[in-house]
């Protein structure tokens, strides 16, 4: 009997649809799950296809063409330890273990070094697409060692989701932790475009009064231009949607309490370690909660009153195309925003990410996946050194042309009560940013006033203190 | 010889004049330090004080009466468990060591574990005021075993600072972390209320083309009401001062890089970690990591363009009084924010934290200190179980009075291009908590969509899924 060139370890739906995936490229697989009901069903329902079934670790690593590639699909934390703890002893030097769960970059950090010192290569990589992406095509995002990626390149490279032009978004992250980060970064700007369309959907619906078919129809028109990508798009089919109980309109059916999984919360997190100014997407965190907490919100809307309704002033339709370009515009600042964060987390874990494929390998695959991406790996080709994105003249010229509008909806936002706070949060962080002097001088005799903290002076280099009293 | 009451290790600035205030309530004071030339200045300065060196922590054990009090002025982390590591094998069951230094919340719940398994009690306390608080009366905010703390209230009742109504800055804030956590929490509040003052500043300068010498005028002024506080007096100080060397007002001459300590950044994270919505303070730690980047806000600066200057519209007084509501709501809010996370830490840590004693202790001795928190204290007293300070009839009526006054200098902000993030995000933060709707229900939809994370429904209880292709 032949050994296998890979493995996948957990048949929970996106270590099977994975492993589906693979076979489908004319592989055949070894798959083990730590209790045997997942395998069986497996197999029974696709008796047809080269999947080798495995039901000790012994027998499944024994199965194992060397170097071995074993794909873990496991839960994150704790279970990804223990797994990789009874794989351990079975491994040989070489062997090559892929974490495709949604691991937290420090502990892949920390199992990399701890398995690289019996010679074992460890690879986490980021998986985005859901369900259907791991199954057809996810866009895959592998940190690790070098060496390592490239014994597992052609397989991903063969199941990775292609772009527009053909190219498969997968690539080399970088060492250790660097696939893993790369993935939190975009689920934390996934969280941003969500809460961006959410208050553009806000503004519609309740500073200009569209209908959820009006609202349909503006969302498939805003996915023909610009703002082209996968969450404008299901965006659009939201709004025409039934409720097969009801036959009202499913969106005003469901509960505005948005749950979340963490990963925006860990990519708030991190920015605030690295000292990255992350607000919008720190904004559409807090919203989520906020939105969560809903008996409150209720209670609060009976005691707490807002502005009294204003009419709209600027013409309908002028409106809704100033919220197309403030949805635009926003969208980039959020994304300049995450670049530096990947920039200050290559600094800080001397990573060396290239931003250009970053941005490339998000164009196909994943729930960010947009048109617009293409102008990111565009910025950065032209110069890879570039601070922020907004200083490239592609972004420059949006800034250029579409602040007004910006402006325009969330003075009109606040005029009419309605919360924008990523909308907001925007226009502070590009007027901040553009900002040559800032009240920050105040901050700072504040502190050496309470503190003896000192400051900078803007005349000559070195620490000041002053005597205040 | 006779034994002393309590001693301090560590004779750095903070504990040296911790040591020096207790001396002055009467107490002679043990005094270690790892390197002797910091005890031996000490004493050498001190030569009459009732301070009692000594040179090993041997004797400096011996030195202290049953059970023995310790007050540790240590470096947070490393350093602290250190020391805690050399004096525990000299110390005896009942003894009460007291963390004072700025350590992380997490870290003392470890601590308070670790050695009450050898008998010995763990107090971290919260110390705010600085320098000049330490040394003539702080606000103190203790939490460890209760029986530990009553041995030290004594004592600490006698260098807290004193309220206006007498009453000492000093409360028991709970079990094991509770005392660091509302520490960490009020140096949050502080960065809220640093940045809310700053944006003041930027639009009084920036919108009404406000001179330093008016600036100070408006502060001064200020400081007679509402805003009555710290910070706002200091403010109207720094504004006067006036640099030695260049004969230049300071505040011109200090670069606008705001540094920071890490307590901000803490606070941040564990909101998000509990799931407590506090973006004010967030933008406020980010809007600190932004301005530090100065060198691409001032390339930025070059190529970004901002909106052209307009007219001010309202009356410059009017305006100004406007500038003035918009910062004390703001205020509320942050506040409001901030107690909702202590809230939810109480809830999570099962501390049962009083907050109405929490807004008395800040009312002296450290820098929140504010006549405004006697509303809070007020707030609580009516009722204890309040979810958040906005649903108090006093808030209430100040977000109802000045919500068009903060809308006003938002929009006016926005207009001329100067940043105020912390100031938008109470708007939206305000809008939002008082939204029966949010758009959240989007939000759902999509995770539904393309991760089948199923969403709530509006018309009854439970899980579901919508077959959305």
């Amino acid at each position: 009997m032949g050994k296998q060139a890979i493995g996948v370890v957990g048949l929970a739906v996106m270590g099977r649809n994975l492993a589906l995936n693979i076979e489908s490229r004319g592989h055949a697989v070894s798959v083990y799950n730590r209790s045997r009901e997942k395998t069986d069903e497996l197999i029974a329902e696709y008796p047809d296809k080269k999947l080798v079934p495995a039901f000790t670790l012994e027998d499944f690593v024994e199965s194992l063409e060397k170097p071995r590639r074993i794909l873990l699909m496991v839960k994150a934390g704790e279970p990804t330890d223990a797994t990789i703890a009874s794989l351990k002893p079975l491994l040989d030097k070489g062997d090559i273990l892929i974490d495709g769960g949604n691991t937290h970059f420090t502990d892949t950090i920390r199992r990399n070094q701890e398995l690289a010192k019996a010679g074992l290569h460890f690879i986490g990589t980021g998986v985005s697409g859901g369900e259907e992406g791991a199954l057809k095509g996810p866009s895959i995002m592998p940190g690790g060692q070098r060496d390592a990626y490239d014994l597992v390149a052609p397989i991903l490279t063969e199941i990775a989701a292609k772009a527009p032009d053909g190219e498969p978004c997968v690539a080399y992250m970088g060492p250790d932790g660097a696939g893993h980060f790369v993935k939190m970064v975009h689920n934390g700007i996934e969280y941003g475009d969500m809460q961006l369309i959410a208050e553009s959907y806000a503004v519609l619906k309740q500073v200009v009064g569209l209908s959820n078919e009006e609202l349909a129809k503006v969302y498939t028109e805003w996915n023909e231009g610009e703002l082209d990508s996968y969450l404008i798009e299901i965006t659009s089919k939201i709004f025409k949607k039934k409720d097969e109980e009801t036959g009202k309109d499913l969106v005003d059916v469901i509960l505005d309490r948005a749950a979340q999984k963490g990963t925006g919360k860990w990519t708030s997190q991190n920015a605030l370690d690295l000292g990255a100014p992350l607000p919008l997407i720190t904004e559409a965190v807090f919203a989520r909660v906020l939105s969560s907490l809903k008996t409150q919100r209720v209670a609060a809307s009976k005691v707490l009153e807002g502005p009294a309704a204003k009419p709209l002033g600027a013409e309908r339709d002028a409106f809704i195309e100033s919220v197309r370009r403030a949805l635009y515009f926003s969208k980039v600042i959020s994304y300049a925003q995450g670049f530096a964060q990947l920039r200050a987390a290559s600094e800080e874990y001397k990573w060396d990410l290239d931003y250009g494929t970053i941005a490339k390998i998000f164009r196909a695959g994943c729930i960010i996946r947009a048109r617009f991406l293409q102008k990111i790996t565009d910025a950065y080709t032209k110069d890879k050194a570039i601070a922020n994105l907004l200083l490239d003249p592609y972004f420059r010229d949006i800034a250029k042309n579409y602040q007004s509008a910006l402006r325009e909806v969330v003075i009109a936002a606040i005029n009419a009560g309605v919360p924008v706070p990523a909308f907001a949060s925007a226009v502070a962080y590009f007027d901040a940013y553009r900002s040559e002097r800032l009240p920050a001088n105040l901050v700072q005799a504040q502190r050496d006033f309470f503190g003896a903290h000192t400051f900078e002076r803007t005349d000559k280099p070195g620490s000041f203190h002053a005597n205040w009293s």
